[in-house]
């Protein structure tokens, strides 16, 4: 017998560990979140377990497994990114706030909020009709911020208790408007970061300016090099295996687009006067359906305030590639090294260090898992879900296709605006409330295919 | 009557003073150096007084006037550059250590050491004859490293008392193989600094990357533009008021290369494998004679350590031009602006902070004082000083040459291996007290001109 739940209590509890994945100071605080995570599955009537891993421990939970039903897993992850800039949130990250109808914190969003919803909405139908209408598998993992490096392996070592009919996964957005939507395909995702090293320490950049090779003038060109000016990724073979828009895929982009108020909503999202990037596809489609290299940090010299008259030793960059079906992030990452080191000039040493990838993933939002997903969305949400593509980067569906060899559906419940990744990420009270709703119908909709 | 001097401890002290000019938090730290300065020139006999500025205050000494003699002004500075990184320091940059034949901190050789020497080389003329035989005027300021914002003012308005015949500097490096030379040449500077804005925060690169124009790309491709791949600077008219080399200055430059060591002395001070640059040019051609851009520093986005998926809100750079004669700093400001402007793409706002400049100084080491100077410097240290060109800057010497209608002569104490604006920084305590000797002869010689 559960305790009376509180969902938005329940989620407060939940954002106040600052479970950091990429910060190796924050591994307390992420095993914290994990037991916090399982004993609320096993207060809401599942079997949870906590497995460590050589990373952040992975929760599992099952509900009783009857043979007749179909079985479904719902995956996410209670990790999040790291805050900062500190100085640019409201209130501070860790510390949730509820305002004009929505939940401020880190992980809001992605994804603590949204895995609730589906935990909350399992656990309200236990508590309310005794059983589930499916077997349900709860996978949530505490590394999906930093590529999930050790789940392929967990899927693998447990892929029988894992076995499954299709994944569940929130952990992507609303289309704009706030309208339900099903995410068909991700990005992928590769990460590298590089180093210019040059002389053995900072030197004074009248003695030797003209002389020596600038690292800091070496990283802006080699991140230069890496766009043309149309804004196509300028290393060889990049595009090579892109799958083309198809014809439905380009019209649904354009009803997406006619229906969200298109390229102003997302400026106004971004809060910027004009959208950029590679010539020949809508803003749309360039987020969803194109590849990109992007630089997510870069640095080198003085960092201080007023001048410092430096030659520094060194510069580094940090990137992503984000991918779409069918490029291979390994491909890539080699292609994207040999088109930098080729470029290295004289006088300094390139170290490259490659980090996480994954692969992009899409699937047919016409199937009939698709179909009773988007019914649930439309009946939880109350209007009819747009077939969207999503800039962002689940790793973890390829792998699931690949191991447990099922589709993933994709039922996004983070509001657009809801800043994931940046200051004051939100989300929308009414979205975790209508997520806990979709998860019930989504499951008796599931459960109609049932072999019984 | 002064007390007996110990030059080393009288350096270690001065030493002490972290007289950081671009850090708003060492302001009393540069008020409390000057204090020590003026104390030690008073008791060396001489009358001194601390003038305030809208900056850091510039201490004045001066000889007792005896008209039948010639004036000389000796000009330094008692600020320093920050120390950063603190962390490739041997020892704290502000706690002075004696180590096989060299002191070590911030402002050894940049410039306390060199002023000091000067300062010991009249103090002990005076207490070993009484009277000197020149007019002396010391001049030091503390916002060299920054520069000298309030030291053009501070000229005009005590011209009368700061009337001179010739100034003496020794603010420069002493040849290769630490052979004594006049530095008959000095680069201008010019700073800027941009910043590159983008999104109003923070955004995740998945769900706008390729959307939304990256400001760290913008900032790279900036910075790229600036030099063409032979390494030549590419801002329409930067190298239209450059001076030519003279027939007898590549004579010059390449004696000096042959006694050096040349590029491979170069090589080993900077710790590098090779040099690069401007092509048609020798390394020692391109540092002292040739204008320079460089990048001191540049940031933007993630600084931590593994990866955060964000497109920055905004990035920055910031640049210092070396100049030759006779290019203008506010001309060449004006016009990297423009050709910055010109290139900034759709989606980002340019802000640019333009910074301090200097003009170039060149001035003839075949006069009659540049005789007297090479004479000191020959009988000090027991070698024939060579003539160089410095890459370095010193604005000063621009607006001493205008205001006070004199020329300067430089005649630098610093090893060259004194790492001035890095880490380890250094003086030879021979060529310190080389430096008293050498003050002690100079002044022997230039007052041989004088009238009576």
């Amino acid at each position: 017998m559960s305790t009376p739940q509180n969902p938005l209590e329940d989620l407060k509890s939940f954002l106040r560990f600052p479970s950091i994945s990429t910060d190796p100071l924050c591994a307390s605080d992420l095993e914290a979140c994990a037991g916090w995570l399982c004993k609320k599955l096993s207060s809401s009537g599942l079997g949870a377990s906590i497995h460590a891993t050589p990373g952040s421990p992975v929760v599992v939970a099952s509900s009783q497994h009857d043979p007749s039903k179909r079985t479904v897993l719902i995956y996410g992850h209670y990790d999040v990114q790291p805050p900062d800039p500190l100085e640019s949130w409201t209130t501070p990250p860790f510390e949730p706030r509820v305002s004009e109808g929505r939940i401020y914190g880190r992980g809001a969003a992605d994804n603590k909020g949204q895995i609730l919803a589906h935990i909350l909405g399992v656990s309200q139908t236990l508590r309310e009709k005794g059983s589930l209408p499916v077997n349900v598998i709860f996978l949530v993992e505490g590394e999906e911020e930093i590529g999930s490096p050790n789940l392929k392996s967990f899927l693998s070592a447990h892929r029988g208790e894992l076995s499954c009919d299709l994944a569940v996964i929130s952990d992507t957005a609303m289309a704009p408007g706030n309208r339900p939507a099903i995410t068909y395909a991700l990005r992928g995702i590769a990460a590298m970061e590089f180093i210019v090293h040059g002389p053995a320490r900072d030197l004074h950049s009248g003695l030797f300016g003209g002389a020596v090779a600038n690292p800091a003038t070496v990283v802006a060109r080699l991140l230069a090099s890496l766009h043309d000016d149309a804004g196509r990724v300028r290393i060889p073979g990049f595009y090579d295996a892109v799958r083309s828009l198809t014809p439905w895929e380009r019209v649904a982009a354009a009803a997406l687009e006619a229906a969200s108020g298109g390229e102003s909503a997302i400026k106004e999202l971004a809060g910027v006067t004009e959208l950029v990037g590679e010539r020949g596809f809508t803003a749309i489609e360039r987020i969803g359906a194109r590849p990109t290299a992007e630089v997510n940090g870069m640095g080198g010299g003085y960092q201080g305030l007023g001048t410092k008259t430096v030659l520094p030793k060194d510069a580094f960059a940090k990137l992503t590639f984000r991918l779409v079906a069918d490029q291979d992030p390994l491909l890539i990452l080699e292609a994207a090294e040999k088109f930098l080191r080729g470029q290295t000039p004289p006088g300094v040493v390139l170290e490259i260090i490659s980090g996480h990838y994954g692969a992009p993933y899409q699937s047919d939002p016409h199937s009939s898992d698709g179909v009773a997903a988007r019914k649930a969305l439309a009946a939880a949400f109350e209007a009819e879900p747009i077939m969207l593509r999503d800039g962002g980067s689940i790793p973890i569906l390829a792998d699931i296709r690949e191991i447990l060899g099922v589709n993933s559906y994709l039922l996004g419940l983070a509001n657009p605006d809801s800043r994931i990744h940046s200051p004051d990420e939100n989300l929308l009270i009414e979205n975790f409330l209508g997520g806990i709703r979709m998860n019930k119908i989504l499951l008796e909709e599931l459960g109609k295919k049932n072999l019984g």
